[in-house]
């Protein structure tokens, strides 16, 4: 494994730690970091049933708080990494915020759009992220259907 | 005008209301209202620039508004007017809350995901939303193109 990927997979292994704090209120494990210069300028995690908001997914939570850390609506030089494919709603977000790139884990073929379902790089929006998908997959997917396995017992 | 494009028209006459709170921050004037059962349950406009975050699109902070009303992230039931037709982020975030129609005014040529750039409604989302738009379209867009023209100056 090259430097670079493994450098993905320990700030991965961060927005898996995010993850799992979902899971205290039921919420769909979904976890999220955003990374400038080496540092973790916001986190988040899944709070859709916890606070009743189609808004709280992992990664409108961690572009708010990066947002507020630097003061500033552009996220430009950030990575965000995040342990599920980004849905539409995310992925604009992304865009909007001008992060560089997103890194995710497990591919979302219901509701992927950096590539699986659609893909928002393609659709001539003003900003392109470059996308970099199945880092820790394994560990990522798991955790959602054990999720969901637990659920229909 | 039939009394369905009457009740639409005055719904987006209060979303321009709230576009016009945008200017107070030097923010692009863009507003939004969700209406359930013939009340407004969220309030909505840019604050961008305000709160310095790449989430305060006018949408976002009415589905927040909206939610937290309700008691409940699914918005079934809700129509959404908005002065300018929805980008990314806000289709899907329009999407995740189940909302059963959107209303907007302006076509966003740039970024429009309800038909115009994007058609979010044929890409295979679990949710497909009634759109309709035009509604109050010359109101909305010179509005748009006031606040546009001034900054230039």
């Amino acid at each position: 494994m090259d430097m670079r990927k493994m450098q993905h997979s320990n700030y991965m292994d961060l927005a898996i730690e995010e993850a799992k704090r979902a899971l205290l209120s039921n919420d769909v494990p979904i976890g999220c970091i955003i990374v400038k210069d080496g540092c973790v300028i916001g986190r988040g995690y899944n709070t859709r049933e916890r606070d009743q908001t189609a808004i709280g997914h992992a990664e409108i939570n961690a572009i708010r708080e990066a947002c507020a850390a630097v003061g500033s609506w552009r996220l430009s030089g950030c990575t965000l990494y995040v342990t599920l494919e980004p849905c539409p709603m995310c992925m604009g977000a992304i865009i909007n915020a001008r992060i560089d790139t997103v890194v995710f884990g497990a591919y979302d073929v219901k509701a992927g759009c950096a590539g699986t379902l659609a893909d928002f790089c393609r659709i001539g929006f003003n900003h392109v992220p470059e996308v970099l998908g199945g880092i820790r997959e394994i560990a990522c997917s798991t955790m959602l259907s054990e999720f969901f396995e637990a659920l229909r017992k």
